[in-house]
């Protein structure tokens, strides 16, 4: 009854040992062990009892399914109501777009309760002349769309403990989140604002309780920088910046400020509470990387990945995400055999810079223990490292901008664990 | 202290009149009269209430802001709750992606609640064995992602109308949405399956208690169909097909069969309830077209738009939505004359076949009355067509499939109308 049609794999397939496929393959009914009924199961067909009523009507504004109540963002590191951060469920996701009810929240003192018709952004320090905009006054400018990851700084923070911390992809990794965002580019605001000579930084506020604050280089402003006032399609939800945010593709997310009302030119960075008592990567001699921007290129399995078990041996499509602040997502290479050898994972077009890219490869378990790894490399030619790399340049006294390869521990159970490789 | 640095615009700059501007021009402080304030106005800086107080905490599935309640779909055509249409409000959204609260719905008997483990896909009929699916089953297969548009075959019926129906863009043209799909391929499964000789349609059935039943050529299902399991991520909203939908990029939006239970494979269409008494266009001569599966080229003027008023004079961003079921959109022209003269808009990259593509043009108004359309033009070389060729080479009798250019008549006043063109 079980078909086999895997082709042979090897280093003469696809470069890569323990089960790891050269391309798509054709899958056979091996993959749907104990899924595939027989003519007799399947008919005559049943019906279900959601087919035996009228269904519900419309709404106004539509929810998931009761049936998904699991996929929720769980909270983590909360000091205060509002302090601290919220995570994205990957492991039950899929696709490159996070929807906008999960996106990761990161606060510094709550989420703020912002009235549109009372919001005004500000430009004003180094400029020929202030300008005050409303909502209405913004509309009229041309606007951009582009999808953008975001990526807090201190995401993958567990990573630099000494021993492998055991969560799921979301707990672990879940600070990361990628929508479509449509605003209006900085450097035309900047631009008639006019700049003065000298102007080097800008300072971005938060319309939030924290007034949270972080300089960005000029340079930064003017090339992608956005205001960014519509994700995936609508407003910018207030968790994420309504009604407006600053989105500076590939920085570190507590740049792209939310509650966006104030950009002020300036000389010379600012030095706020933002960018001193956090986001500096403290080195083993004590003393601290300041202004540490883009996110370096970084990969995750999704699936598997703890709590996302296997089901038997067979075929499996092993899938993730990848990323890079520096770019585009060159390649993506899968290992099933500790990192000695490396297959190439498909990559999900159209890929674009800055964005989460997600990457699929075929693999046949065996059904022994194995540990699965990604590896990211993006157009600049950079190289997600091994996490012993990382430690060993960087040490481990930080918790920020930990980028390095991750592994999930496969047991002959089918459970999947987390550990250091 | 008003500058305008606006070029001149006419036949020569961008091949139009009217005002329309041959590329994003740099936008002075004219664009924003009445919202720019003066360096008194803007300093010192006043401290909004919502800054004075620590904001809401975290919350595990994210809404948008109070302020946004009137963001919502308008519900129309409800013979019955559950049994007609909701709407999306483009005229309030931006962007390509249609975020999945608002994504249109179309139930023939409202919105089954499905239990997801008791939800089965059969694929039976013409094939070698018939194949049960559990989503389990499903989640082992290679999966793709893809952004499509899908657009009830009844949108835009009102512009069948001898005189034109006053409504915004959500009333009007209000069941078209887009959305970043993840599945599995149709033809994976159906390979899987095994084709008999001499198959040439597929059944698809929905587990709603309308049964809702569309015939779908083979060619079709073996070429860019998906069995879709997530929507912007995450899973299939229970409006939209959960906890899995039949995708069809660029067809008639009711043949995407939500809650997909079924796919029997056959030698002709089965002529169903939905393909008989519904979804086919009457002509003048009494006969009928059936199967009139893609959607043709068509654009909508998102902004302005009825109820998106004009404030005033001066430089003002005209944006929109085009889409072809059958590739590409190639190009997209405006014009604020009348339709004697066109300018082409600038296409938001990357632009992707089957999906929404979001076109923008700068516009000086002049204050004066003018009408504005938008004209699409496919990859394939189709042009859209003027309503008076429409209804020429189809009648009026149909209430499907309408894609003729669209006007909006702007008042001095600003205010928008519908109008024929």
């Amino acid at each position: 009854m079980r078909r086999t049609r895997v082709p042979p794999a090897g280093p003469e397939d696809c470069g890569a040992a323990g089960g790891l496929l050269s391309r798509r393959i054709l899958l056979t009914s091996a993959v749907a062990a104990g899924a595939v009924g027989s003519p007799a199961r399947a008919e005559p067909l049943t019906i279900p009892p959601w087919m035996t009523t009228p269904g519900s009507p419309f709404t106004p504004y539509g929810q998931p399914s009761r049936f998904e109540a699991k996929v929720v963002r769980v909270i983590t590191n909360a000091a205060a109501p509002g302090t601290g951060s919220s995570r994205t469920p990957h492991h039950r996701l899929n696709g490159v777009i996070t929807p906008n009810g999960l996106h990761f929240e990161r606060s510094h003192n709550g989420v703020p309760d912002i009235d549109p018709d009372g919001h005004r952004l500000l430009i004003h320090g180094m400029v020929k002349r202030a300008l005050v905009f409303t909502l209405d006054a913004l509309a009229r400018y041309p606007m951009e769309t582009r999808q953008a990851f975001i990526e807090c700084g201190g995401n993958s923070a567990a990573m630099y403990a000494k021993d492998p911390v055991q969560g799921d992809v979301q707990q672990l990794h879940g600070l990361v989140s990628c929508a479509e965002w449509t605003g209006v580019k900085l450097s035309i605001l900047l631009d008639e604002a006019g700049l003065d000579a000298g102007a080097r930084w800008v300072l971005a506020e938060g319309a939030d309780a924290a007034a949270m604050s972080r300089s960005v280089p000029l340079a930064k402003a003017m090339d992608d920088a956005m205001v960014a006032l519509y994700q995936n399609g609508e407003r910018v939800r207030p968790s994420n910046g309504y009604p407006m945010r600053l989105l500076l593709p590939g920085y570190e997310g507590n740049m792209n400020v939310k509650w966006l009302r104030r950009l002020k030119v300036t000389d010379s960075a600012v030095m706020t509470k933002d960018e001193t008592s956090k986001y500096t990567l403290l080195m083993e001699d004590g003393t601290s990387l300041q202004f540490f921007f883009p996110i370096e290129a970084k990969s995750i399995i999704t699936h598997p990945s703890p709590g996302v078990s296997l089901k038997g041996p067979g075929l499996y499509e092993v899938a993730g995400l990848a990323w890079s602040g520096n770019g585009k997502v060159a390649r993506v290479e899968v290992s099933a055999d500790g990192g000695a050898s490396w297959a190439p994972a498909v990559l999900q077009e159209p890929v674009l810079p800055k964005s989460l890219t997600r990457f699929r490869i075929a693999w046949q378990w065996d059904g022994g223990a194995v540990t699965l790894q990604s590896r990211a490399v993006d157009d600049t030619g950079y190289v997600q490292p091994t996490r012993a790399k990382q430690i060993a340049e960087r040490g481990s006294r930080s918790i920020y901008h930990f980028n390095a390869i991750a592994g999930w521990a496969i047991a002959p159970s089918g459970e999947v664990k987390h550990v250091y490789v």
